[in-house]
């Protein structure tokens, strides 16, 4: 029987109601920096990782398993999206994302096919029942996307960027095409989403990576507003959590929206976070990822600073960004049990 | 006769004073957009352009000639600074600043040589004296370096990154080491900066290009105090400029401490960075780099509005960061005129 009392952790925080300790959850840890993972990551491709369900499956639950978190994300790409429209996204070694042909011009833009999710990202959708029924009652599953204004970064730049500068001057330049892409790829991320939660995802969390190279005033016209569209539409279905890396000046913004939960970085303090949120609604973070390099105590000191600076209502710990890469596995555990184990 | 009105417009905004118009200078303006620049470019390589004091000085003048800004930063790079104590940097086209062997250990740190700068970097003081000769009276010239921060990332990463995550990790693992190391960089910074202010700079930049990877915590103990170090040192000797890229949190700290001036980036609104400051210190920046590339109309608006909000008091117009390679020469036109026409 579920009950009120059996709701898990991590979904009780992020919906504002009291909870006896702090869930825990780390983005990206469904790979990267896991011995297991490695080994599939040196036998399969990337998109073979992503496209086969019992392999999404396995990625999935390998830190659930390993670590012990309190809530799994289905491990998956936010370029899932550009590639449904129809653009090829390779993902080189030591590279990134990289796409020959970005995005140039109307004529690209209106190429862009954005129907048809259903079938073209069904390996999703299945990844998503599979996962949910090998996944305990109590450990609920996110499903994610990139914010479109990140997907844009990706889909005229052709690659990762320090500013993203092509892709700027691109929404500069032709601010008309831009949001001619900005709403497609809203829409089609509003559809994508919509599946993902009829396959069963527990909550969304919208990942604005590049939002932080945007000024205040930009940020407002290019991204705020179709994250806003996401998260009007979906809400009622189920909790969204908003992470805008490097924009504080919008934490006052999103915390007015209703939205569930809000990802701050490390740049933030949990104060300033909470002074610009209002206290208005649940915020996710904030250990810089590198910090987990840190020696053990001093690890301890950190994580114990942070649950009490953000204090226990209305949080939900996990790091400021993703998870590196050879992130000693014995340091992610120190992190998440410290938070487990702390009152 | 050199009265105190004859002082040159930069100066008099950068102490405080009242002004006709508000000065305006752009950082990275000399190189990199303007096509007289690319032919020396292609004729020398990064260090001959940067070790040949004719060639210094034609490329310092080439912006106030062409463009008419109210200040000359000497052409040079900060990473001359670990080049002087002993490391091999190479400056790798499409690629950025490379060093073959990074700081990896106390042996390491150990070797570096901070003695003998006024000899190992003779050729900067010689392209200072020699553009200064060049330059009218009222053109001030700014000397510049990096903040020990942001030349420990570049030393220990051993290339330009996103996150500088293994210089990060690093300072983490080895925090005394990390310090052994900022402390060298600092000793070497302010006696190199000591000796531009002989050899004729009227001001002095110092540029935390990567303060923003740190947390505010972070912030406080590996960057913030070795740049009130070098701050301390010279305040007396010349007005200083603190540049502090995505440190919205530092901006407090940083208006107590005597700078007469402070960088601000684009995502840092006037508002927010007059309210942070306390208006103590004169202001800097902020336009995005990339809205030079907007159709002129809008890049005129942008501008009155970025003059409007930071006020004519205590401000010096700039961008938020470098000028972009590729920036219309004629949009860097409009920018400035905008700002000189202004009232």
């Amino acid at each position: 029987m579920n009950t009120i009392s059996e709701t898990p952790l991590f979904l009780r925080a992020l919906n504002g109601e009291k909870v006896d300790r702090t869930p825990v959850w780390i983005m990206r840890q469904a790979g990267r920096y896991l011995p297991d993972f490695i080994t599939l990551k040196n036998k399969y491709d990337f998109f073979t990782r992503c496209q086969t369900p019992e392999l999404v499956t396995e990625i999935t639950l390998m830190p659930i398993k390993q670590i012990g978190l309190d809530a799994a994300i289905i491990f998956s790409d936010i370029l899932v999206i550009p590639q449904a429209m129809g653009v090829n996204v390779e993902m080189k070694n030591n590279f990134g994302p990289y796409i020959e042909f970005p995005i140039k011009n109307e004529s690209d833009i209106h190429k862009l096919n954005i129907s048809n999710v259903e079938e073209k990202l069904n390996y999703v959708f299945e990844a998503v029942k599979m996962t949910k029924k090998e996944l305990q009652y109590n450990i609920p599953l996110i499903g994610f996307a990139g914010s479109p204004w990140t997907i844009l970064c990706y889909m005229v730049q052709g690659s990762g960027s320090k500013t993203f500068d092509i892709a700027k001057s691109f929404c500069f330049k032709n601010p008309e095409l831009a949001h001619k892409l900005l709403n497609k790829i809203t829409s089609i991320t509003i559809d994508y989403l919509k599946m993902k939660i009829n396959a069963g995802v527990d909550a969304v969390q919208i990942f604005d990576s590049w939002g932080g190279v945007l000024s205040h005033t930009d940020y407002n016209v290019f991204s705020y507003p179709y994250i806003k569209q996401i998260n009007d539409a979906l809400k009622i279905l189920r909790p969204i959590i908003i992470y805008p890396k490097g924009c504080w000046h919008a934490i006052n913004s999103f915390s007015k929206i209703g939205a569930s939960g809000l990802g701050i970085d490390w740049t933030c303090s949990a104060r300033n976070a909470r002074y610009l949120s209002g206290n208005n609604i649940t915020l996710q973070g904030n250990m810089d990822p590198s910090r987990l390099f840190s020696p053990k105590n001093e690890l301890i000191k950190l994580t114990k600073e942070m649950l009490n600076e953000f204090g226990k209502e209305k949080y939900i710990a996990n790091l400021g960004h993703g998870i590196l890469p050879n992130t000693p596995v014995d340091n992610v555990k120190v992190f998440v049990d410290t938070i487990k184990n702390f009152s």
